[in-house]
């Protein structure tokens, strides 16, 4: 879907000679996947695809395979395109990993309030540990939830996050932010042709809506200052890897995502 | 259809005491208009209406009329909401009075391309005294207008403004501005039910879009500001009356508004 939608150019070849470095025992070319083709003990990568970084204070391997898209992507939403402010108020639609991202983001920037909204309440014993101080199950309540959280918060909140690519939850998080200032940063692929459900009218109120690809982040020159910030503001990495598997397994792994089951499976070559 | 899109609130009565101060000679009320009324010899309004300017340097009673929504939403969504830089590119859709606003705003910012989109080609005499650059009549191409502009700015506009409410200029407005950092500023009035024709994925280009009422001055506050700032500036406010008439001719007036003959009319009591 991020390809179809011009999100990450992906290259199945080398930048420099247009060939693969892959290839079978007889042969054939195996195309790059990604432009990282990381499923692979080497891999050869374009240097844009290289950062360096720091050597103290250091990650675990462990927790760096966390800062591609998806984690990054959370918390940058929150610490760059929302650029969420201390005491303030946080809503966020879908509490999956990038949610879940969002929060820790919001959590580590002092945000007093941060709401999350699930149709999956299996979804909330860990978003609690997570920053999550609210939540919501929309199949709970009988009112549309922006009106539940306008009155939690009097009025609506600062930023909302929508981390579904669902139309109907998109309106929902734009009518949840106050009037007047509110943004909503969208995360989410929306895999529909539909468009925005939002008159243009509905901009005059004062409320924005931003899209944000991997956080806002520039991976070459940002990432190792991502990783020495998850450090210092303490944001629980080893939180997102809920289960380990061997490479094989990748399939089971897959499920464990699609289900609502794992927030990110570790596969060991 | 302000008040049908709660841009304005528009009280008919005073805050106070829910009552008229105006009335027929046999004692029937005549309801205030606008929150202000200004179609009257004297008036009474609220004081949240009433600001006090510097007595120096001053601009001419016949001037500062025009500091009413129209010339200030485009001088302000220029200065505040798009918050034009020296040496930027502009598109500007719609050449009435609030797009050569916006012109004036960002020549006097020291945009350094200010492309002027209309299709009646009448307006670009004028336009072309108010600091628009380059001229597009979209009856006169084949290609649509984005990407002329594209070709003409290296890849699109800094900044775009959509003066005309009507929604395929809006989406012509959106695409005609650079992807990674283009803002587009809303200023028509929308009066169609139809949804922004706009596609969520394409928010992820790094493209921007908001809403401005009132080109997000702070009218108690900032506008005595702003009538210094049309002076030091040299913001041409003369330029656009464009005609005079006795009130008794409003009617004229509104005719050569809606025929796009006119930008402002001032009307003589």
């Amino acid at each position: 879907m991020c390809e179809n939608f011009g999100v990450n150019p992906m290259r199945k070849v080398m930048f420099g000679d247009g060939k693969s470095r892959f290839s079978t025992v007889d042969g054939k070319p195996i195309f790059h996947f990604m432009n990282t083709s990381t499923f692979a003990d080497y891999t050869v990568v374009d240097s844009a695809c290289v950062v360096k970084l720091r050597p103290e204070p250091r990650l675990s391997l462990k927790n760096l395979t966390l800062l591609s898209c998806g984690v990054s992507t959370g918390i940058g939403g929150a610490w760059n395109t929302a650029n969420v402010q201390a005491g303030s108020s946080v809503a966020i639609f879908g509490l999956g990993a990038v949610g879940l991202a969002v929060a820790e983001g919001a959590r580590a920037r002092g945000a007093s309030k941060i709401i999350g909204v699930d149709i999956n309440p299996e979804k909330f014993i860990r978003a609690q540990e997570m920053g999550i101080t609210d939540f919501i199950n929309p199949r709970d309540e009988e009112k549309p939830v922006h009106e539940i959280i306008s009155e939690m918060t009097e009025g609506g909140v600062h930023y909302s996050f929508e981390c579904t690519g669902n139309l109907d939850v998109l309106r929902e998080s734009f009518l949840s932010t106050h009037e007047g200032w509110g943004l909503t940063v969208m995360l989410g692929i929306h895999a529909s042709p539909k468009l925005l459900p939002l008159h243009p009218m509905e901009f005059f109120n004062g409320r924005r809506i931003v899209g944000s690809v991997f956080g806002d982040f520039k991976g070459k020159s940002q990432l190792p200052h991502l990783a020495t910030e998850c450090i210092h503001k303490d944001v629980k990495l080893e939180n997102f890897i809920t289960h380990e598997l061997p490479f094989e397994e990748i399939n089971k792994a897959f499920d464990l995502l699609i289900t609502g089951k794992s927030l990110r499976c570790l596969l060991h070559l």
